[in-house]
């Protein structure tokens, strides 16, 4: 069978697995032009005020409700499926869907609370979505080969194990790129997942299935994963918040890599919901069940709480521009606002330059590429399907010796060390920096991922969050006339930035803190959330 | 210059950086045909009876009675110096000496505490050796190649630079297995290092050096690495503790490696000590000045006291032969009467397979040939140096793919998932093995690492430790007659067997715990002694 028809027998049978009584008629569904589908659930008419209720109440109220008894499992978990259904009409954002898994999973876990008075775990009855590379058994995780397709697993992932385990109610899994490998979720077994706040915009990618998902209202908190960007970009397009943790807090294993055994950096997981909070909750739950007796990768360090009480004031530094591509003016003009904020709350602000950076993006490009493309050439070679025009790179890649890998890691340890000694110097609690250079981009020209993909290399952890600020057509109007291209993808983003194009697109930051001090940046970003609430 | 000559001017070198006071007169020296020469500074008249006090004595006590005054840091320095002067005449345990700067160092620390009546660390005066690969900025670190001769390092490792910071006092370097890559220590600079308990036997290695210069009494406490048992067969040939920690807990940072970049299996540095009190300490000692502020590798977990009073009864697992090579009888026996010692103390004891085991090894060695050799022939052509015989596997590896690297990745966390499962479901608190299938083998017929370098895959925390077990020719006269060879490493290990020769020699078993559980290891070894020693 030739790959497209595999790929559209696959999108058929996605569709076919909704239940027709959530299908949103075609009537009601806004039309292809209508580029904000945020508010669809809210002004359709389509979806009950119980519903609306549910799939608009914060994680932990709804874990409260459900403790409680005020709502059932199955309840909650119809209303994201229904909301789910619709996210995916609009936004094509999911890869795998078993909705009838998850109500008998809900009625199970109504029985027993009602049996016992006690739930399940800390996420008892609360849906969460899971981006496609994790195993569930009996799913495909294709992400995004057809030769992948009706490949079932027969195991589930770790995090999967844990979460089931906790309570939570899987029910979806959500859509990549292919070989999750590139900075949108696009791929030719599902096509692409199109921004919710703007569907002439990207997602961003890898991770953007679960962004378009969440933005939309159809979850609260999905799991993704990160190697070079791949929570937090999505994040940034959609206002979301994620952290990228540092490798070894959460279980990544038997969940499907691309670029199987590539070691010379690692991907993680992460959350990725509407709400601080519900961030730290989640990681603080995952962490709290020990994941490292399950998970030989994962290291035995607990949860340990940081209070932030005693230090009101940090030391952060800014990095403004990387010198390899400048900011969008939207991007560019949050940063300057944060900072006058962060400022006037009395943060110590000093800046930071991108030493390093130009010769960590050029390393990972060489880890990514170190087998010449073989590991994705055999997931496309068995239906002929062809390389995606955004992986000539693997396409045209030869491969690495051993030896040469063996340099890449002397280099990166270098700047490891190099960067390290630079942060103890400066004595800074955090760095602030861009997410992406976008508030938005148009689907397709997402271009550089270099301002995530660094902190992968070092193995920071880095908080993606809304600052507050939003894209505006009349004020980031253009670049400074000054501006000369630093790199020719300084050029392109400059050519390709519209001012109209993101007016009111939310503009995410990164926070980024010291390797495995998971709890202290997630309590510096809450720190700085609520000196940027105050100032606004 | 030829190679030979570089390596004789070297050795020329290292033996006039002994001042002439501290050189035994050749007429007080044993002859050659004395095989244990561990008593000579004590029976030779030549050391006084402050310097045998001293070097007799263990560090905790030492740093006592220099903090107390008692002793200076220059008295206890000298007679380290002088006691490894000896131990390098009788069994060529060092690579570099610097005893002018350690003295001048030690009359440093001398004059602080007299002005100050404070130590400058918790190792203040303290002479620690360390291992040949540990940079000191300004002498070589040639890991056994000419090539490396007199290429002096510009900075110090990391664990130097925080041995000095706590106050120790460095003033030699330890010799090594050429690459680091032989379980001897034995290359073409320095030549052989021979084992001070009978000279005819190997010292083990690569920490060779160091166990050779502690078991003669000439340091209390080394540093050495180990990659595939480096710390834990020398400690097993010399009868002395060893940990080898899991990789993260002890800064490696900056050190010279032979395969350097290789990731795919990490080295760790570790103590080596004549008593479990003193790995303990000095393990306690470097992780409480937070190594992952320095090293970029480092994880940040502090130092976590283990309370073993609750919990008398342990769960122990025994490997009483891995099914590739049977351990020589007096292990095999030093096994048995600890275990009839272990369960009189009440302990439960069962059984474990060595499930894994072969492949893991297999994984081991295809992952340290996988660059064909060519970071150790960059180290020998440029003197025309040739392998030595036990590196023959080096001189005719073929260079693997990244592709086929990438694979042996997922091998081993296939085995490592499968190994925690099976630790998990078993509810062991250990493992209890062979350290080596040896209690002594003669120089140059090393031939097995089987028993260490799992662990080293696993990355799980083990501990090498003299179980009280000597080797007694009268009743480990031969294998059991039953004995079929389980392979050809077996088959040459029973043939090399001599009881007469290994006769008196102590017995190493290995103690295993849960990977980056170091303080629970040494917790539990600290218990299994105890028992040990009530039951002796």
């Amino acid at each position: 069978m030739a790959w497209e028809l595999i790929a559209a027998t696959k999108r058929q049978a996605l569709k076919e697995a909704i239940p027709a009584e959530w299908v949103t008629p075609a009537d009601i569904l806004p039309s292809e032009d209508q580029l904000d589908v945020t508010s669809f659930s809210k002004e359709s008419g389509f979806f009950t005020k119980e519903e609306l209720d549910i799939t608009s109440t914060p994680a932990l109220a709804i874990l409260s409700n459900l403790g409680s008894g005020l709502w059932t499992a199955e309840d909650v978990t119809r209303a994201f499926c229904k909301t789910a259904t619709a996210a995916q009409q609009l936004t094509n954002c999911l890869s795998e869907i078993f909705f009838d898994k998850a109500i008998a999973r809900a009625k199970e876990l109504d029985a027993y609370f009602q049996q016992t008075g006690k739930t399940k775990g800390p996420l008892h009855g609360l849906p969460v979505s899971i981006k496609d590379n994790f195993n569930i058994a009996g799913h495909d995780s294709t992400i995004g080969f057809t030769s992948l397709v009706n490949k079932p697993a027969t195991h589930n992932s770790v995090i999967v194990d844990m979460l089931l385990e906790a309570g939570a109610v899987l029910y979806c899994k959500t859509n990549v790129s292919t070989a999750m490998m590139i900075s949108e979720s696009v791929n030719n077994v599902f096509g692409r997942t199109v921004n919710p706040r703007c569907r002439k915009l990207t997602t961003g990618g890898s991770s953007g299935g679960e962004a378009a998902l969440i933005a939309f209202g159809g979850s609260r908190i999905g799991v993704g994963s990160d190697i070079g960007g791949s929570l937090r970009i999505p994040a940034a397009c959609t206002g979301l918040f994620t952290i990228r943790p540092s490798f070894g807090r959460l279980p990544n294993s038997l969940a499907r890599a691309c670029l199987e055994g590539q070691e010379s950096v690692n991907g993680v997981i992460g959350p990725i919901a509407p709400t601080l909070e519900e961030i730290v909750f989640w990681t603080k739950t995952i962490i709290s069940q020990q994941p490292w007796r399950q998970d030989p990768k994962c290291l035995p360090i607990p949860w340990r709480p940081v209070e932030m009480k005693q230090k009101t004031s940090l030391k952060i530094a800014i990095l403004w521009n990387d010198g390899i591509v400048t900011p969008t003016p939207p991007v560019s003009r949050a940063l300057r606002e944060t900072v006058e904020k962060l400022k006037a709350a009395g943060h110590e602000i000093l800046p930071w330059n991108a030493t390093g950076h130009l010769e960590m993006l050029g390393l990972l490009q060489r880890m990514f590429l170190a087998d010449g493309g073989k590991s994705v050439r055999e997931l496309l070679e068995p239906t002929g399907e062809p390389f995606r025009p955004e992986m000539k790179m693997w396409d045209e890649a030869a491969e690495m010796s051993v030896y040469d890998l063996w340099q890449t890691h002397r280099s990166r340890n270098a700047l490891c060390k190099a960067y390290l000694r630079r942060w103890n110097d400066s004595g800074i609690d955090a760095l602030l920096c861009p997410a992406t250079p976008y508030s938005g981009v148009a689907n397709g020209k997402f271009a550089y991922a270099g301002y995530t993909c660094v902190f992968n290399l070092l193995d920071y952890p880095a908080v993606s969050f809304p600052c507050g600020v939003v894209s505006n057509k009349d004020i980031d109007t253009a670049y400074d006339d000054a501006h000369q291209p630093l790199s020719d993808w300084d050029a392109q983003i400059q050519r390709d930035y519209s001012a109209d194009l993101v007016h009111g697109m939310p503009v995410n930051l990164q926070l980024v803190g010291r390797r495995l001090e998971e709890e202290a940046v997630l309590a510096m970003t809450d720190l700085v959330l609520n000196d940027l609430a105050v100032a606004a």
